[in-house]
């Protein structure tokens, strides 16, 4: 039975409508030289992200807004199924990697280390199985303290020798990382299916799901197969081979392995090969971590037993580079409504104090009214330079406001579509509320 | 003038309900012996947090919760006054420090450093205006894009030799930082007045603001002197020197600089002396950043102008100990309503399914429903045990269902002052909202 404990909502519905003269970030006509991937060389010309060197990248406001919006789908989804959300530290304390064995470079090749003045070796956290692990001892005894569902978004740093994918590899990134204590593996499999469930969800919130699919992978030391959730686009640095009547795919560390069909019953021959790019990960871990540091719990008979844990994986950061890789067209960013930083783009043609920037102030006044999320273009510059940062910046709706407007009906461009529809003030001010963190398309 | 641009409400109204049983955290007796200072002890205790390493803390659900209220809080007065949220990166690349001249040990004492496996050095931040300021150069090329005001809350890593003051002065740690890029001195004092105000706004809410003094510092090697803001406490690693009546104070390093006293027309006879803590501070960086990495404007008349600039800190964490310091008592923890992280304790003293339970279950469905943040402790324990738990916790009103309660009429215990109150169930679920980021004590 699942806990219903944390009935959570972590209600992220955030207003919010600026006017673009006082946005700080500018866009750009070209990308750093030194930028290969299309997501960051777009994120860097919109003005969403800023590269500090390769693999390391900073969030300014219309990308930080994209990324706490898909915070806020995963952190709702995860605390529907019991998670309890924590902040461990990036600073590591060697002790117990050293108990896990993987403080090593040659068991971890990702390392970033560090030393105290004081004296001592420290690690940035690339995982946190070890710290939490050790935390739990302090929280788990019994079995009727398990099963237990913990959670975090904290930065991961890993040292990779190849940063070439955007924000899609980076050496510094927001991973969402859970991790379950279950008391068996009966226990263990029942949340493990019920995490699949909720990275579906997620991944069809942002709005990738039809192109997402379980896919299952090498267990590594811990278990026979975990499963990944790859995306198929072709900036995907993995390959994968789909079964797409049944949805599932297998990578290539498996696909070579006869018993993963008969395991999970579908035909080697007909899959289909393709690039894809991985956005999550979910792992059985088993005892790996319980017993190596002595995270054990009584059962009812009082025999001292260690936890059986799993772990699930999702980059925040990876995700708006899929979106971005998955989407974009040759004009720019495409955001799906769920993942924008605004779901309008109101874009004046007026002059300052003229009528028609008038009639652009008014529905900017009512759009804050009616709570709709509104970046608005007040801007002194010519029509063809707006509608081209528009498009570049990837706002779903865009309103003109020209000459021909009236106070009474506007042209609402669909950024994705390129259609144009007429729309009367009502209709724009009344069903265009949600978004946030509503879900959805 | 101050731009009106950010409407933004980032809005944290967060939900939060918990049947205890299902917390996973438990509290403990005794905090580790390693652990010096008082608000870390009982953090830790209540298990709020957990202790990595000296000086690196985890947040564990109740202790993130009382750290986002704070975070949601300073995010609010940051957006009031025109700020524009960003997420820097922590690596940082050398090449900025150097320009700074901040790269050396020599200059800045608490670096920790790190290396690239495919070669180079790189630094954990410790602070963000090097990066910042580089960053801006790209945004800012004209009078017209002043002034403008960038904000984050990113861990700071600072490798202190000493870290013996709990979440105080924590290796690695939240910080807001702010910083104000405007057109000369003239526009940067008008902020930086608007900052104070809003810190002054900060601190009230969260329950410190009446033993909290905007203090003169020596401005170092930036301004003649910065603001620190100092709390009066015991556990203060600092003194300052008070004129009560004017709520001003002069912190050690001017204390013998007869300048100050002039400067800010208070007497040095009859200052009172006081242990601090600063849990803000606000400076003047005038050029110093701007003119070494290269960051000018033109002005109206084409000439170009190196950005005037200021920085503004405060600690989220360093906060929460603050309040932790003040407002502690010999039984535990004590939340202001602002940051606590529920506003109820109900506490039912109920055994499984008995009518007891009953009565504390309809309540916990009816609070839930009037959107009350609850902690609802279901379990099965003895009053005393509950009774003393629900004190170290700190929640600010504690409902107990006994034997005694009917349904319509419950007793309330405030922490603070420890006072009871007999209260019907409409008195409990009407008035009883808000509270998250809706400020006050």
């Amino acid at each position: 039975m699942l806990p219903i404990f944390l009935r959570s909502v972590h209600t992220r519905r955030i207003l919010w409508r600026m006017r673009q003269s006082q946005l700080f970030t500018k866009t750009r006509r070209e990308a750093p030289s030194d930028e290969f991937a299309k997501n960051a060389q777009l994120l860097i010309r919109a003005g969403y992200i800023h590269k500090e060197l390769a693999g390391v990248y900073d969030f300014l406001p219309l990308g930080l807004r994209v990324l706490d919006k898909v915070i806020g789908i995963i952190r709702e989804e995860m605390n529907a199924i019991g998670g309890e959300e924590v902040l461990l530290s990036t600073l590591q304390n060697p002790d117990v990697w050293k108990k896990s064995g993987r403080w090593d470079d040659a068991s971890v090749d990702v390392w970033f280390k560090t030393h105290l003045k004081n004296g001592g070796e420290l690690g940035l956290g690339n995982t946190h199985e070890e710290a939490l692990t050790a935390l739990m001892t302090e929280h788990i005894a019994s079995y009727k303290d398990l099963p237990r569902y913990v959670y975090q978004f904290q930065n991961k740093f890993r040292n990779e020798t190849r940063a070439k994918s955007g924000v899609m590899r980076a050496r510094e990134f927001i991973m969402k990382d859970l991790y379950s204590f279950s008391r068996d593996a009966a226990q263990h499999t029942e949340f493990y299916e019920k995490a699949a469930s909720a990275y579906e969800k997620i991944f069809s919130r942002v709005g990738i799901g039809d192109k997402t699919y379980r896919t299952f992978a090498s267990g590594g030391s811990f278990s026979k197969y975990s499963h990944e959730y790859q995306t198929v686009c072709e900036a995907g640095e993995d390959t994968i081979y789909i079964d797409e009547a049944k949805r599932l795919a297998v990578n290539k560390e498996v696909y070579d392995d006869q018993g993963v069909y008969a395991a999970i019953g579908i035909d080697k021959s007909g899959l289909k090969e393709a690039k894809a790019i991985e956005v999550g990960n979910i792992f059985t871990l088993g005892t790996r971590f319980s017993e190596t540091l002595g995270l054990s719990y009584k059962d009812a008979e009082g025999k001292s037993t260690p936890v059986f844990m799993g772990s699930y994986g999702i980059g925040p950061g990876r995700l708006v580079g899929t979106v971005v890789e998955l989407m974009a067209d040759g004009k720019g960013l495409v955001w799906p409504e769920s993942v924008a930083p605004f779901s309008y783009h109101l874009v004046s043609l007026g002059r300052d104090g003229d009528e028609i920037s008038k009639t652009a102030d008014v529905l900017y006044d009512d759009l804050i009214k009616a709570n709709v999320d509104v970046l608005y273009d007040d801007r002194d510059a010519r029509a063809g330079e707006k509608f081209a940062e528009s498009d570049l910046l990837g706002i779903p709706k865009r309103i003109v406001v020209g000459k021909d407007t009236t106070a009474g009906e506007f042209e609402v461009v669909n950024r994705a579509t390129g259609t144009v529809a007429k729309k009367s003030r009502e209709e724009i001010l009344a069903p265009a509320r949600g978004g946030s963190a509503s879900g959805g398309k």
